[in-house]
């Protein structure tokens, strides 16, 4: 399988290149070449395959990213929640305009590929209250959701068109990242684990009853790999998933990191921020993600699993990352 | 009040154009210029306020179409349904790049202007069983809705950012269209009405009890009328409206064409086509449109009624544009 990555310098593009990497294979296909496309050009990585890094604007797709004979394609690049609403212009460029110049690019082979999109839970609106059907309308709140859900449209439309065989994730929260806190409104959500986690002090913006749509970096990565391989024939013209997330109370997070390390509960401190619980606020709380566990995408695991992901696999990596 | 109608050549924008060269008004507010646009300059119209006709490219937008100070803009531009599937990159261009292009003019002016933008029925699917509710998901089978669905969101999120301040009317099918049948799917919707009380022949593709969400010309207009001067302040985040059109099955509409002039439904022969049964099979027969008459859409009139609106208004110039 030839298989590129757009966003293959960002953090889940490279945990999918390190899993394809460490098992040489996608689903039961053995991986021929991966290309690896962002901004600047990614970091080179050890495989059994060619392994080719390029950089440059996804916007202006070069040929050399998508070349003839690509069989699955990662649509991971994006400019997030925060950068989209402050740039509303490089937010439409990269998350609109690179989405028709993927369709473009894949226009131009001689068949279709798979396409897997990463949309998001931001896409979304509703707040507390909400548990949403799958069948529940994208009405986002936000540039980054409203330009993630146009893609959608945009790429199912292309897929039944033929030029592509899209599926289309919209991943929850992502919790907990590495790295450090950024300005991101849902920063917290990570930070309010990892950073206790790393024996720093903490701030907690919204209430502990406050819930959340989340997933760890190991389950949205087993996902969007599942979706690479999965018969879409199943999908019929739906080609939009929301995978089985977890809905998690702040408080219940602060929990399961204190069974895990006790002492590190008392490193969060509540400072109520009416901006951030704003903006927060109108995400959905839940989903019912009924359809997606029948399509093969496997169940999250509970919170005492999502904090013992982070400190086998992400908690050392983050302290390099920091210089800690 | 300065407007401009983007797309004022065509059939609908012709009869907003004519409407308020009529009342000299829109709403309760006096006229004081209008602009048409369309890639060909439309025709004159005299009016007691200025008219000026531009023609031009609506994905590359004048700045003369769109000048500091207008209030409201009607955007009616579009690459139709038949078109839009037959040309891939036109209906991207036009239905798309044509809808940032606006986003853009908009945001060089002083004030944010209401922009009323036609979205389609044929943004939603469901088929003969679907009685859709308000918050029904639009998930279109076919490149025009999936593009209107798309221009919807960035307007939606325009308007939230304080670019424009929109009001998305997803139109029925329009019926009784004048003019000529053409290529589009739902080119039939009309002429089989229509080309009987011309006295011509026409053939009914689909069963006599297939249903269709229908508006009438008169309708449509008011409709876009209302959303010129609506309070948006009722709306909240939610811009897109499904008005209170009628969910007409073919046999009753022959039946009410029969009553206004007997003799015409002999004119019309069975001859079932498969290709455009598959079409339009997927579009909603109705919608429940229960919020748009509270926010002061009027309900549409019976089939007699608009039976009836043809024959006095449509009829003639329908005659002449043929040149019977």
């Amino acid at each position: 399988m030839n298989i590129t990555i757009l966003g293959g310098g960002g953090f889940l593009g490279r945990k999918i290149a390190e899993r394809l990497a460490a098992s040489g294979k996608l689903g039961d296909h053995a991986v021929s070449s991966l290309i690896l496309f962002d901004l600047a050009a990614p970091a080179p990585l050890d495989a059994g395959f060619q392994v080719t890094c390029l950089g440059g604007d996804v916007a202006d797709l070069p040929a050399a990213a998508i070349p003839d004979g690509t069989d699955v394609i990662f649509h991971l690049a994006a400019v997030v929640s925060a950068a989209a609403e402050a740039d509303y212009d490089l937010g439409r460029r990269v998350n609109l305009r690179g989405t028709d110049a993927l369709v473009d690019a894949c226009r131009r082979l001689s068949r279709p590929p798979r396409v897997v999109f990463t949309s998001s839970v931001a896409s979304f609106a509703g707040g507390q209250d909400a548990n949403l059907p799958d069948d529940a309308r994208q009405m986002p709140g936000n540039s980054y959701g409203a330009q993630k859900a146009a893609a959608e449209l945009v790429l199912s439309d292309a897929s039944r068109r033929g030029f592509i065989d899209v599926v289309n994730i919209r991943l929850p929260t992502i919790c907990i990242r590495p790295g450090a806190p950024n300005k991101a409104a849902s920063s917290f959500v990570s930070a309010i684990v990892r950073e206790p986690l790393l024996g720093l002090e903490t701030t907690l913006p919204v209430p502990e009853d406050f819930a959340v749509w989340i997933a760890s970096p190991a389950f949205a990565t087993e996902w969007l790999l599942h979706a690479a391989t999965l018969d879409t024939a199943l999908l019929g013209t739906d080609r939009g998933i929301n995978p089985p997330g977890i809905s998690a109370r702040v408080g219940d997070m602060l929990d399961a990191m204190e069974r895990a390390r006790p002492g590190t509960r008392g490193l969060v401190r509540a400072e109520p921020d009416s901006t951030v619980a704003a903006i927060v606020g109108t995400w959905p709380a839940s989903f019912t993600a009924t359809r997606s566990p029948g399509l093969g995408f496997v169940r999250h695991g509970n919170l005492d699993a999502l904090i013992a992901e982070f400190l086998a696999h992400d908690l050392e990596p983050t302290r390099r990352m920091r210089g800690m």
